[in-house]
């Protein structure tokens, strides 16, 4: 690649859904894909499990009792099995579903499986208890929420966890906190591939005030 | 009823869903009420125009080109023909479809024939446009998102719009600002409706910083 030749934009964006997937994680996010979409030539696929509608319900477990009569389901363009080629940018939401196995291993898979090809990995909150679990991550930087995190990172104690961050950067690794952390994240991102300008429009869209500092996380060590 | 009688809490809450609506306007609410059914017996409906997946994208216009390649599907439980009963919280998202006359007709139309029952109704950003165009709000508060504000309330010359505001609340509609105004909108419901530690801690969830005072609207009068 001649030095002269601009980095290229990435254009196909995909998101990896699974059972129990954080609403919010995802479609903070999205929205803002949705956005960029108006101006920019980008692309999106949503993989899940099969081409069922991918459910914010986690799958149910045995003696497990919890209120099932609020969810939301996700159509996806693609599988596990046949994901899309070529993606760009990957994007992995948490969720109470990933402490599943039955989620981890195959999505795990996956995430190691597309990673050589990408040119950004960004997973949201407990996403990255998924990417730890590829071993991709071990003596990375990274976060995940901060509710979850210690429980996270004890599981996965070759990963070199930052607490303290709203998100974190490592190469071309991007993981975020908690769930609104997402659209931080994802903001940033933008900025990152494009410029100040075109991601502090989409948060004027979004009406959202942006956190700008990636070391700004209100949520470390904060008790309810 | 009594005057030792507490209010009942909503249960049964209901999003309505056409073509073109805002995801984050819808899944930001939404998840805090897939928050909120960890520990209440709440349930949500999704009303669709069919039982189709209804998608971010808006219908086809001719002479309309948009990027069609980036959007997300959920499926509905229910529709605006059959909408659920006895729901006790309407929510109404904005997005760029309810310009459409396909889209406005029809869900003004099931606003207005839902409205007499609900306890609350909630609209984000330019849902306050379907609203209006019900006739309901008609001398009474409203607001809608800043971007479209003019527009919107050059239409709806008989609602009382308030501008600067993040949120409005006249007897029990309330209508928030643009996108993320819905997360604030929400977590001020929870907060009336049960209390400030419950909306505190969807909010500590979701690690977002809550706008807590409805009449601090920092996008008012922003230019970009």
């Amino acid at each position: 690649m001649s030095s002269n030749t601009a980095a290229k934009h990435p254009v196909k964006y995909a998101v990896v859904l699974y059972p129990g997937f954080q609403a919010l994680d995802t479609f903070g996010p999205l929205d803002i894909l949705n956005g960029l979409a108006n101006h920019s030539p980008i692309s999106l696929d949503i993989i899940g499990p099969s081409l069922d509608p991918v459910s914010t319900n986690p799958l149910p477990r045995p003696g497990v009792q919890r209120n099932q009569a609020v969810s939301q389901s996700v159509v996806p363009t693609h599988t596990y099995d046949n994901p899309p080629k070529d993606i760009d940018v990957l994007l992995v939401p948490g969720g109470v579903g990933n402490r599943d196995p039955r989620v981890l291993e195959p999505v795990s898979k996956l995430i190691q499986d597309l990673y050589p090809g990408l040119q950004y990995l960004f997973t949201v909150c407990t996403g990255s208890r998924i990417l730890a679990h590829t071993g991709i991550i071990d003596g990375r930087k990274a976060t995940t929420n901060k509710i979850s995190f210690s429980e996270v990172a004890s599981h996965y104690p070759k990963v070199n966890w930052i607490e303290k961050a709203r998100w974190v950067v490592d190469g071309n690794i991007w993981t975020t906190s908690g769930i609104s952390a997402g659209i931080d994240g994802m903001l940033a991102l933008l900025e990152h591939v494009y410029d100040k300008e075109i991601a502090d429009r989409q948060a004027y869209i979004l009406e959202y005030i942006r956190n700008e500092d990636p070391s700004n996380d209100p949520f470390c060590g904060h008790t309810e």
